[in-house]
């Protein structure tokens, strides 16, 4: 089975990255780039076709340490 | 207009950050785990309301800055 974390940073939690992502697009001569704010995605190969152990396993890696989530949300999408 | 860029590495590109990610899960307890490969994510907030102009801006932005296409590809994902 094949899943989708995707983590990034809660609203208001500053994000250097994307700000200089956002000055880099800019004089990169791109215009209309209001903001940038990077995440982390995962894709994970799970074993097994059991959708609720695998949302649980997952949802256990984000909490131990995929994600930290004091600054940081996380979501999981099981295909 | 918000949207979603999601880089990932390649299929056969190796992964040893994925793979340490995995390894890690499996200390930590985790079963079940078969892989793991990370990517990033980029979430821009664009001026305006045209979505064409968007996706070409995105696609430019793409090639020239946030993703390297000898090993990665890319996807956009405009909401």
């Amino acid at each position: 089975m094949k899943a989708r974390i995707i983590v990034t940073l809660k609203t208001g939690v500053l994000d250097p990255q994307g700000k200089a992502i956002e000055a880099a697009l800019t004089s990169f001569g791109l215009t209309g780039i209001d903001g940038v704010r990077q995440g982390k995605v995962f894709d994970v190969e799970i074993a097994g076709d059991d959708r609720a152990a695998a949302e649980a396993t997952l949802k256990s890696a984000c909490e131990k340490l995929l994600a930290n989530t004091v600054v940081e949300n996380y979501a999981i999408e099981i295909a």
